[in-house]
């Protein structure tokens, strides 16, 4: 009998942040291969029956070239097990996911992708910054900063650079996926982009991880940030300033909400919904 | 005592794509205000004795202000109440979270931000569509195409108008939230800011439900789409060809997996791997 290959998303970092389906195919597979990036305590999830393989290409510390994985996962599925292929974050996004679908479909192995909750809002819901806001931004980015290799260097670098330009000029949140250690290349990169020097940005590192650290700084003061711990990411947009609770983004006026929103008294709904609450009654005002 | 709001992702529709923590805090909610795009099979994890309320404003159906739900939102927790704060897909994207934080700031309520699988990642597990391919698109942009309400329409417009066209000449995938129905205005925009009509693209309605369905197409061919039931997203870009098994895109060769990646034989770790696997040794070869 021929296996199946479930392409499965961990999630940003934190074990509580994998969706019940990723938890209920790991708990019941027969071959894990997973990335670096995925933490300790989930890989204690996987039964001790299954055999689990560090297929992790990170900072170049172990050469496991993408056709070795492809070949790996065929290998297991056709010898008839339950494999999991488990990739830090979202499955679909930054993980040549897209190399290991036509593997599969090729050689007709039965596969299934679970999505997972990508890094960009696990960093995003631990520094609390909203990455789309109606009066800042309307658009999210999603790239990296990893340089292509030597010999693609050039023709890539250009390409890289250009669409960096085009996002800049659009206006949108940018998250920068593997940003790596250099903040003053990196910083030189945004700026050639086009972007102001007080451009808000933060770095968030093992975000949702109890490791976790947020160094919040400008594009112009990139270069002298901290080196925090990998795998970190740059969330980089006028968003950012609201990841500190004393700053408003100018011109957002709250609600006056002792009158409901726009001078419009609260509707019965509320008045009724309240009167409904279990704790409702003590000796505080519901809005001061 | 005061309560605490907590702002959680209910992901794409699945219910076992909720994350763990999102579920842990809906079973012990004490009041949940949530989204119109939320699964019914969800709130049904909510325990009988918490408040429900709907608070959507989806297709103007309801006329809820956000200022409402602001107020509802604290009113409930300055009672003390373990508030959750559903949202479908992910909080920070597209779900005015911003401002529910700054009101909750505002009022010094205590709150943590629960990321959630967005809608994008589930769509295209779905659709088995990678979002980013090295040989194909580096980047991910999400937008909506939700149009502005009238007093604002025309300035806003144009600032959105401006912004696709920079997305369309960066490369990247598009992910459009919340396309509407109108998929001959939708075409006409992205046309508009550049986009070759042979493009293809993909609507994908209420995906990772057992409702789900994918509609290929391209941007010229986009009018002509059949009406599928909200909520729907619209993938546009080339890697939309990668849903397809029977279409490869253009210059992607696979490597021979008998010999490995690059020419190079698959090294001895492999044996090794394999020679562990427990179902090993059936009479099937592991590459064909």
């Amino acid at each position: 009998m021929k296996g199946k290959v479930y392409l499965v998303g961990a999630g940003p970092g934190d074990p509580e942040l994998l969706t019940l389906k990723a938890l209920r195919l790991l708990q019941s597979a027969e071959a894990v291969l997973h990335d670096d990036l995925v933490a300790p305590e989930i890989l204690q999830l996987i039964p001790s029956s299954a055999q689990i393989h560090n297929v992790g290409k990170r900072c170049g510390k172990k050469k496991i070239l993408q056709g070795e994985i492809n070949y790996l996962m065929v290998a297991l599925a056709v010898s008839g097990l339950r494999v999991v292929r488990l990739k830090g974050g979202d499955p679909l996004i930054f993980g040549r996911a897209g190399e290991e679908i036509e593997t599969l479909r090729r050689h007709n192995i039965p596969f299934e992708i679970v999505p997972g909750v990508t890094s960009a809002m696990g960093a995003a819901a631990a520094a609390q910054i909203p990455l789309t806001h109606r009066r800042a931004s309307s658009a999210l980015v999603l790239i990296t900063a990893h340089r292509a290799s030597e010999h693609q260097a050039s023709e890539k670098d250009a390409a890289e650079k250009d669409a960096w330009s085009k996002f800049v000029a659009s206006g949108a949140t940018l998250v920068i996926y593997m940003p790596g250690q250099n903040y003053s290349d990196i910083a030189q990169r945004l700026r050639t982009a086009g972007l102001a020097g007080e451009t808000p940005c933060a770095v968030i590192s093992r975000a949702t991880t109890k490791y976790q650290r947020t160094h919040r700084t400008t594009v112009h003061d990139l270069h002298r940030s901290p080196q925090l711990a990998a795998p970190t990411l740059l969330v980089v947009g006028e968003v950012v300033r609201m990841a500190d609770p004393a700053a408003l983004v100018e011109g957002f006026v709250m609600p006056d909400l002792s009158k409901g929103n726009d001078g419009v008294r609260p509707p019965a709904l509320f008045k009724t919904s309240l009167s409904q609450a279990p704790r409702l009654g003590t000796d505080k005002e519901p809005v001061a």
